[in-house]
């Protein structure tokens, strides 16, 4: 399932609004097919593994429960499976969407496949949390992204950050930009750092995400005008607004301080990635603006330490919600 | 030498202007006696362990290289552990002192005991920090402690910091002011937290350190007046002025803002020990105030990271001079 979940994150901020699904599978203890969620949703992973090999008698690992529905774009993954007629499938997580949610499990246990459910769920959801957020939330995963000194400044006071972080974290957040659908910024950074919003790592260029910017008035940054005859912005007037936002389950949030702030404090934050120099700046640009916070205890209890680890000579933080 | 070596930091804070040494005798494999730096700096390490048992043919293991000069309080090592005659002498750390080294070695040496030495040099360093900054530099070890959100933020905008980190940080702290012979605060933290500049963790509240406070203009707080009839603060014009601080080779810097910026500003610091709880607070008071770097160049290099753990919900990392 490890090696499924692995294939479940290549396809993830290119698959929405599809879940990006791995899948392997596993004859006599070795991995004999593999498939994801290709680019666009289509063809889903289960197709792709099954495209490969005779599955018949053997173990199919799968990141989301096989899809009970067949759409005009190819057939249920269910009766691809039944069809193959596997020994056993072992499935990580259910699938919510109405037309599946248990008929996907019951249609190959009917056929006598035996199915096991639950294995690393967690991870599973951590994996496709864009697909997760739509469901039960109605509005993208975020992601909020902050590069800090150890003291929390995102700049000097005449607005330098390059560079806080050294080349690894940088590779580790345009990473974190191929894996999303959306990058969202505000105004001020939406003006200045506009050409820069790409996927520079090698043989990920064509994963550079759409960009959104926050035109509220929440941003701590000059009202700068944006150039009018850029397509390929989106304007989103509020943070709520990502919600309408098509095609796109994941969002990454990359600054600066008064869009991170309008995220946080809309509570619309899922996931923090903290990358932390170990420098000290003294005065300059906090990684946060005002979030409205009156009470400590109101800050308490709502992020979760994931992951921690060195990159380079930075360290790398994940939070997720508690 | 582990085991002498945590010896040593049992004596940290209350030996100055002595060394904080460790020793243990081992035989047969077994600790048969242990021995660190009493409070006031006597009896010394190997006097306490050899106090205790026959040392004949045992091996010594002991951080700092024996003393070679005796003085009115008690021999010198060095002729204590020639009339032990153990068969083996392990050492940590050579000492700089002028009156010894080398020449506790070498008394050692002539009377036919073997011994060892650079076993584990640089933890033997960390752990009498104070006393190799003395030689080396002329003043004492210093400690800059931030205890912070994940953004940086030491209080709220109306300077609420109870609490943003939990209690076994907190602990965690006090532990470190334990290890301190003298507490550095600037003026507003002085009127405003002496009370609570204690050590309150059960077995230790005699080891509070002395207190100062640091009288430059440094510092962002008001410039509140200190009670004059306060006995127990010690006045620094600037933070070169710790150097003049009698019986001090570890200072612990507290804060506020303004007076770590003016410890870090002055290339002052040492060591970091960062706590960090999970929780964002937008804006409010920055963990350092202005510390005058005009270019980002400057700041990096300076620091490499030591430790990195979790503290009940929170992180401790120690940072120390690259």
């Amino acid at each position: 399932m490890a090696a499924a979940l692995a294939l479940s994150w290549r396809g993830r901020g290119r698959t929405a609004p599809n879940p990006n699904v791995g899948c392997v599978i596993v004859r006599d203890g070795r991995i004999v097919s593999r498939g994801w969620t290709q680019p666009g949703g289509r063809p889903h992973a289960e197709a792709m593994a099954l495209a490969r090999v005779d599955a018949r008698g053997a173990d199919v690992y799968v990141t989301l429960e096989p899809c009970a529905h067949a759409s005009g774009r190819g057939p249920a993954c269910a009766d691809l499976l039944v069809e193959a007629a596997p020994g056993r499938v072992v499935v990580a997580a259910g699938d919510p969407d109405p037309r599946t949610d248990g008929a996907g499990i019951e249609k190959m246990r009917n056929a006598g496949i035996d199915v096991v459910e639950n294995v690393l769920p967690g991870e599973a959801r951590r994996a496709m949390a864009g697909f997760f957020a739509r469901r039960e939330k109605g509005r993208p995963h975020v992601t909020l992204k902050l590069a800090t000194s150890l003291d929390g400044q995102v700049a000097l006071p005449d607005g330098t950050s390059q560079w806080i972080t050294g080349p690894e974290a940088r590779a580790h957040a345009h990473l974190e930009r191929a894996l999303a659908d959306m990058v969202v910024v505000g105004r001020g950074t939406a003006a200045s750092d506009a050409p820069t919003l790409n996927v520079r790592l090698d043989g990920l260029g064509e994963r550079t995400p759409g960009r959104a910017v926050l035109t509220s008035e929440y941003s701590n940054f000059a009202k700068l005008q944006l150039r009018a005859d850029n397509p390929v912005w989106q304007h989103l007037a509020s943070p709520e607004a990502i919600a309408g936002l098509a095609d796109t389950d994941h969002v990454l949030v990359e600054g600066g301080a008064g869009a991170a702030a309008a995220f946080v404090a809309a509570d619309l934050v899922d996931r923090l990635v903290l990358y932390r120099a170990p420098i000290l700046m003294g005065s300059g640009l906090s990684a946060l603006g005002d979030i409205a916070l009156d009470r400590l205890d109101d800050a308490h209890g709502r992020w979760r330490l994931l992951e921690s680890r060195t990159l380079g000579k930075d360290r790398l933080e994940v939070y997720e919600r508690a």
